[in-house]
């Protein structure tokens, strides 16, 4: 099934379209450079938003989850980027531990860990699931819908390496993003891979930082396209200190989110769109607080509404970061629902996409708060396939081809961001 | 459409079927240490025989053809194994030249041409067709049937670099096996990537030598399995002076057909297999003749048959190579005729297949013969996702995953083939 597009057949998004088509031996040999010199995640997914007159990513999951909605057709591609990726960084590996999230009741969850294992298995690896669970203490199978099982076991650390009994793995793949801290049994690793880094984990990693990694990743691809980098790229605003209690910095996140609205106000103007501009305010690190908050005037952000947006599990500390990034609404529709395109990496390989389709939000609103409900829909055709001669907009692989290079430069953006904030990085000057 | 598999569901094929799918990591692992010693060619096809006792590669192409026959759903895989390959050798590549068989007027093998251009272009470059032909004088544009057309333009030598009028690649793929010899304008190539290499060009490339490095390749893996390296391994002799025009060297060649039946008939008695064994006889450079002679008894082989199995163009030299060879029959029907699987790979990468299809031969003849024509059939279902639970011989991702694992050990075989026979080689003592 080939999802029904909705988005306007005229105006930037095609011209976007059109120039990445035009373009693609240029842009995928562009992307070949620039992997010569930034090394990718080893798994990403980016969620992205269409909102006609542009195409931007909101977030870069470097834990992804999701991978369970990629359709059979698209697995065996999912399989050939593991084997690179593997054949990368530890060839000689027989053994992977794959460290899930502490969700495991989550249905969802496990589906993306069963399709996580096999195409690793596929790759040619020994997989096990190592929990960090402190719960945990002997290993527990679980049921799946399909009435096959996965077993979970207690994460051990011996000496100076990670594993489980009788499993001493060479790497060792994170699907947990350590929102909580690094646990003792991760720590000091040196003779085994851990990826993603320690310093990919959300209780290091910013937002803020990434976009502006991803910001300069626009900029030169804008420039080698000839195009405005702002139709691919949120702009963004940020709060060093602000507190979740009291509300302290409100005035920074006020005047940010004025300034973001004026810059995003003269690009409406420049390209004629009729829209109102709004910001979203949320938690410069990623897991911080489920909050999102969408101001269309600067004025309406007060104390309460901070406070919720920026509400924390227990024991968070309550001075934070804050990200305030233009709202790109997301103007793509499936059956009348909002959707969201989600792209699927592994390594430097697009392997699939899905949507994130919610029917009971609007376009500008987060389609991916904790506890919202989503239908999956797998992107039909391949990212690889664009067909150069159809008519822009007209044709889902080019509308895929053109959201896996957008994809693929938020990814590119982690690279530079992870270089940037690695800390045991030698310095040069 | 997954085809209908009439091979036998008990015996050693079905043995080999499990061992390979309980083996899996453990042979990707294998195949991926042995990637670190040698280098994939960049592109192989390889023709299998599965004769329900045993399975064996019987043909393997440096300068493949039909990828016309690869189903859209597998094009996405190919695309990203042709970006794999190039990135590894000249990243930094804009322009690919492709240079084409002469015989542009066969409408499979332009369709074949087709794909490559557009998997090529796919993968980031920009592709040219530069033909050796010396009637070609000026570009020419060739119509497919699907209405759109192919421009092929005369390959120019420019001092030290090879290319076409405007259009300086960074690498010249080859897809014409040279058989005739290396033209003046491909020589002394120094400054770009020529693939595959001059010494993989059928003048020079022997069979006998691919089926030694083959049987040194099968004896690995077979140790690795612990299994009976015959089951993947036609057995071979070879005779080095036989004439095709006085037939001066038959005693020879009967010699050798005589010691390979014995082995077979040892192997058959071994297994229990009620069969008559048989050999083929061919002549040792790939291109050269066209004939195939199938032999029961050695005595069989007389001046005559001999002579009509060496057959050749005019010009060629009349003295030649024979090779000698296990005749595996293929015991795989479709609809009742005769198939023989083939597999196609780029880079280390297994892209698909399709099954040569022919009504009108028997089990154990050639089914490439020039001018025969067959019919292709995808393989359905992707070699990366074998079913690991599934009963042996009734799934046909894991008959596919079986495949691919022979046809990669066939193109490894050609990688330590290349490397003993490279002119260029430095040696170590």
């Amino acid at each position: 099934m080939v999802p029904h597009l909705i988005t306007a057949l005229t105006g930037p998004i095609n011209e976007l379209e059109q120039r990445i088509l035009e373009s693609m031996p240029a842009i995928e040999r562009w992307f070949r450079l620039e992997w010569m010199e930034h090394t990718p995640p080893f798994y990403t997914s980016v969620d992205l938003r269409n909102a006609g007159f542009k195409l931007a990513p909101v977030d870069t999951d470097l834990f992804p989850e999701g991978f369970n909605h990629l359709t059979p057709q698209m697995l065996p591609l999912a399989v050939q980027a593991a084997m690179a990726a593997i054949e990368k960084i530890c060839p000689e590996a027989k053994n992977l531990l794959l460290v899930p999230d502490n969700r495991c009741g989550n249905t969802f969850y496990l589906q993306h860990l069963q399709q996580m294992v096999q195409i690793f298995t596929q790759a040619g690896l020994n997989v096990r699931l190592g929990s960090l669970d402190p719960a945990l203490e002997a290993p527990k199978r679980v049921a799946l819908p399909d009435g096959s099982e996965l077993e979970v076991e207690p994460l051990q650390r011996v000496r100076t390496r990670a594993g489980l009994k009788d499993f001493d793995p060479c790497t060792i793949l994170l699907n947990n993003d350590l929102r909580g801290g690094v646990p003792r049994s991760l720590q000091n690793l040196h003779e085994q891979y851990l990826l993603p880094p320690l310093h990919a984990a959300w209780g290091v990693r910013r937002k803020s930082r990434h976009f502006e990694s991803y910001e300069e990743v626009a900029k030169k691809f804008a420039k080698l396209l000839g195009m405005d980098p702002w139709l691919i790229n949120p702009l963004h605003g940020r709060c060093g200190e602000v507190d979740a209690d009291t509300a302290a910095g409100l005035d920074c996140v006020q005047a940010q989110a004025d300034a973001v609205l004026a810059k995003v106000r003269r690009k409406f103007k420049e390209y004629g769109i009729n829209e109102k501009p709004f910001v979203v305010v949320k938690a410069d690190a990623g897991s911080r607080g489920a909050g999102v908050m969408t101001v269309r005037d600067a004025r309406d952000i007060d104390a309460t509404r901070l406070q919720r947006a920026l509400a924390r599990p227990e024991g968070v500390p309550g001075v934070t970061e804050v990200l305030i990034q233009e709202g790109v609404p997301t103007y793509e529709r499936i059956n009348e629902a909002v959707a969201e395109p989600v792209v699927c990496m592994i390594d430097r390989y697009v392997v699939g996409g899905y949507y994130r389709v919610h029917a009971s939000r609007g376009s500008d609103e987060s389609l991916n708060l904790p506890g919202s409900s989503y239908v999956p829909l797998a992107f039909a055709e391949s990212h690889h396939l664009p067909h150069r001669g159809a008519k822009p907009g007209a044709s889902a692989p080019n509308r895929f081809y053109m959201y896996g290079v957008i994809g693929r430069l938020a990814m590119l953006a982690a690279a530079y961001e992870l270089e940037a904030t690695d800390p045991d990085a030698e310095v040069y000057d």
